[in-house]
């Protein structure tokens, strides 16, 4: 009898792990993904980064994949084998991440053999396409810092929030040393965990500081939604305007005042920095933009709420950008990335870049080549971005 | 056109919200699960813990539901009613952490309403069904750790693996003090983000140590599966008990001399315990009684690869248990724990402690009330644990 229950839970444990396994068709010229779930043979990958996906569905009658794997929005429907196994191969993908799913006769979900990420407002499919400059994200044989998981209660929304904390390897070893510190903002229907998994900040930092290019920082990453516990304080909630002004107080009342205190980070705005991506751009604006005081630097990602109206109109943020000598004096860097397959947010990054030179205010424009409105491009703006901040320091 | 992009991503940040939301039939007694994502209706609760569980899918011609929601082993079919939508109210469902899924026309897919979590060897629908005594493991107005995501590169495995360790609030400012250890392993097919995500680890160690309950200590949660990248070192690798040779000697080569240098823990094995839940139980069994110089107690949660053995077969372990008094003194903590719903692990808890009592071994056994073989018995055993550790300190 003693060894039954090993036994029983061997055999369950096999059985776990090969249920899953798909029985793979031979082509020597796909592998199964890098950010596949262990064991898992699907989804495949060409050198030429084609992909072929599979899922099994022996009575379904359509299979449709969705989400931003492919660039067209026209339905790509998935074919049929002898064994009930829905298959296709991609055109080669776009380098970067993408999140996707099946419809399988219209009912949406994730692929098995992935891991799934918080995007499109639900746990999503995600597939990591291998980039050619992915040297400067994956993790090396140099000191590591933590993405910690730190939990407080918001009074203003009557819940507890969570914020992914990265403190750099010194931080331990540093115990007398206050740092900068930079929020660091997702995008829409993601959430806080969306930074360290989809864009791999913190092997990011690693090398940036290892290398001394970046100066080593706190980078705080918290959730971008906030409902408020007490409606009547925030009329007509139900606007975006006015969730950000929520998301504002929860960033001044409680986030900032939080994180600093029980962080070790340096005092003043010299050492205070925001920056977001797409969604969490506008976001960085809205509160960057009307608290002036708070933040020495801002970064728009493909920022998806900064509306060219900052050199279009002089009253926005309380006529902060009618004075460029202000502006800049400021601002140590106002800093707007995007992709160059997201002409919508590269052609107002170029309205912007022209109204800034037209009236003397500086700011620093990048294009990310080949990347479309996806992580990869985020990933690239950060690593530009955090070498050139906290360069004067407290101010 | 300065709105435009504004306007665009307000649609289709609403769009992505609503088009999840399924139309509730009104029923007052159920309400949304406190566990669901943001804003999803389904699953919903009742306060007799019913379960009205919908999932949309008007082509399908079976919905099954999967996992471990339900104790009857007999497959369970949805209803379709009139809008496509399946539905079932379940019975009571024991208070908990329920891993589980839909069968759509027999592929599996998760519940688009939860979170996902990993279990069953991949990310999978979860659903915490109200306990009576969550107070134990809910988040209070009390000094919180951190959670932290933690990369080393495994030489043993040729890859970059994560641990997720916990430090206790008082970490952050007590530069100068070491803290003991916590070895805390997760089961099979979880992995090493189950004890903070599905455990509550971190509010049950906050929650015990501000109430004095337990020392702070430094708890670390690795992964429980370890594959040599040099097969040869490591014969017949493909056996379970061969592959806790790789995990073991990833413990004792990698994982504890980095986690130590790199947290501030205090030295020797009266500063070090290990403990897991089912086969983290068996792992913890094979580590620690392998290397009885290493660790000053020991814990196995539903133990799933400790066997009766130790107390039947003198040879095991090197002949450790032949010798009652040598235990004893090599161990501070020997603990056994399972819930009363898990009646194989409780039975095998019995035999071990019959012939423990009868030979003179020290053990402490704890049965879980009216809990099954899932992680609200894993919380109960932590609090009840952690409270019983690093008593004497060094020794």
């Amino acid at each position: 009898m003693k060894r039954i229950v090993r036994c029983t839970l061997i055999s369950l444990f096999s059985a776990l792990v090969f249920i899953q396994m798909i029985n793979a068709q031979s082509d020597d010229s796909f592998v199964p993904v890098a950010s596949n779930i262990d064991g898992a043979e699907f989804p495949r990958i060409s050198d030429d980064l084609r992909v072929w996906l599979q899922i099994k569905a022996p009575l379904a009658a359509r299979v449709q994949i969705g989400g931003d794997l492919l660039p067209s929005p026209d339905p790509v429907y998935l074919k049929k084998n002898e064994e009930g196994n829905w298959t296709m191969i991609t055109p080669p993908v776009v380098p970067g991440f993408h999140y996707y799913w099946f419809l399988v006769d219209g009912v949406r979900m994730n692929d098995p053999g992935c891991n799934t990420y918080y995007g499109w407002a639900r746990p999503t499919s995600g597939i990591e396409i291998p980039t050619k400059d992915e040297d400067f994200y994956i993790p090396k044989n140099i000191p590591h810092g933590d993405v910690r998981e730190h939990w407080y209660y918001s009074d203003i929304t009557g819940k507890w929030r969570r914020a992914f904390v990265y403190t750099p390897a010194e931080y331990e070893t540093s115990p007398d040393k206050g740092y900068p510190i930079l929020y660091l903002l997702h995008g829409s229907g993601e959430n806080e965990r969306g930074w360290s998994l989809q864009g791999h900040m913190s092997f990011i930092m690693d090398n940036l500081i290892a290398a001394r290019k970046a100066k080593p920082m706190v980078v705080v990453m918290d959730n971008g939604y906030a409902v408020p516990k007490d409606s009547t304080a925030y009329p007509q909630s139900t606007s975006r305007g006015n969730q950000w002004v929520v998301l504002s107080d929860v960033y001044l009342k409680e986030i900032i005042p939080k994180m600093e205190s029980f962080y070790r980070i340096a005092p003043g705005k010299g050492n205070r920095a925001m920056a977001g991506l797409s969604m969490g751009g506008g976001q960085t604006a809205f509160i960057g933009f009307n608290n002036p005081g708070l933040f020495s630097s801002l970064g728009f990602f493909s920022g998806g709420g900064i509306a060219v109206d900052i050199v279009s109109d002089s009253s926005v943020y309380g006529g902060l950008f009618s004075d460029a000598v202000s502006v800049n004096n400021q601002f140590e860097v106002l800093w707007f990335g995007a992709g160059t397959h997201e002409p919508s947010f590269a052609e107002r990054n170029a309205v912007i870049k022209e109204g800034f030179e037209k009236v003397g205010i500086k700011g620093i424009f990048y294009e990310s080549e080949g990347t479309a409105h996806e992580w990869h491009t985020w990933r690239r703006c950060l690593y530009e971005f955090a070498q050139l901040l906290f360069k004067k320091g407290t101010k």
